[in-house]
């Protein structure tokens, strides 16, 4: 069977600030600009479970929900979004783009959170089957000062009230899971958005050409 | 330091009908009649965070809950309960008697709803040190045709409306546990109330002559 009946799966990734929203809306317009079909999803994800776990995870944030509850929670709603929704999607040939995905845990409760690398790919390791690898992943790197900058105007939610070393040690765990994986592309998101996009453009375009040679 | 400092951690095991909640409360007396500071608890636990997740998986149960799903659930409360609760008391010396914990999820998710028991003894592993290693389980080991019996003037949940073949595979993975670890201790419980807890009094016994000697 060639590669075309399957869709592709593609993962944003970044820290706040960093233009993710923008640049997977995006980067769904110009997919079907090219007569793909596309799915637009996000962590943790709109399935009925995920949501209830969301509101669970933002009501308990100023109590006393500990890093590993958070980390066992995040990918429960995971595997909710990958069985009920990403996987089903993509067997149906529908390109899927999830905003955040592992490397989301891997980078903020490995790296922010000081929890571990190792530990998290365990539970990574656990999914087994059901662990859906991304054919690309977009991290859109922005240094923390500049995150910070751009995040003034917002309303500050649990994870943007962190302080600055938290985002650096997020970034820095990111960078080293690119360094080791050439699924993940860095993107310098402090260019501007044109010039983000034209770079986008470019791997989303080596994925479209894989799959009309496949 | 000796062991007298730090409380021991016992945990009950078995399916359902197996007589857990009539025998832990029967071991929490038991223990209190030694002068020994007991706390019960069970799983998923009650800390806020616990009962929230434990309302998601009780009104999801006719929904689409996933196996993967419902097992990194419940090691988001396991791990809430541990934090909250279990680390706090063992370490005030307080003794936790624990209704259910990490060996229900491989009996359960690992061999019951055959997700493998590698797979959830990764999850375990991912624990890193938070796992608290009981200093003895009790597993009250029932054939599932008794199992039956016992539960028909009891409305079924969840779990006890699956059928025998579930119950059997659960009971399989326990028994298997149990060869490899003597931490756990088999208790047959097909005999009547008096005899199983007179086995039980001899396995707290060894551990407050332990602790004495400790």
């Amino acid at each position: 069977m060639s590669n075309k009946e399957y869709g592709r799966f593609i993962t944003f990734e970044g820290i706040e600030g960093s233009g993710k929203s923008t640049n997977i809306a995006w980067a769904q317009e110009y997919l079907r600009g090219q007569d793909i079909e596309v799915l637009l999803t996000h962590e943790p994800g709109r399935t009925r479970i995920g949501e209830e776990l969301r509101t669970v995870l933002l009501r308990t944030r100023d109590d006393r929900l500990m890093p590993m509850t958070e980390l066992f929670l995040i990918f429960a709603s995971r595997m909710q979004l990958l069985e009920e929704v990403i996987i089903p999607a993509l067997r149906r040939g529908t390109w899927v783009l999830c905003d955040r995905y592992v490397d989301s845990s891997i980078a903020y409760q490995g790296g922010g959170r000081e929890l571990g690398v190792e530990r998290v790919e365990k539970l990574v390791q656990a999914m087994g089957e059901l662990y859906a690898k991304p054919d690309l992943t977009v991290l859109l790197d922005l240094p923390p000062n500049m995150i910070l900058d751009r995040l003034t105007n917002r309303t500050l939610d649990r994870f943007e009230s962190e302080e600055q070393s938290f985002f650096e040690r997020i970034r820095r765990t990111y960078l080293d899971l690119a360094r080791n994986d050439p699924r993940i592309r860095v993107v310098d998101a402090t260019r501007p958005l044109e010039s983000v996009q034209d770079e986008i453009a470019g791997l989303l375009n080596a994925l479209l050409n894989e799959s009309i040679d496949g």
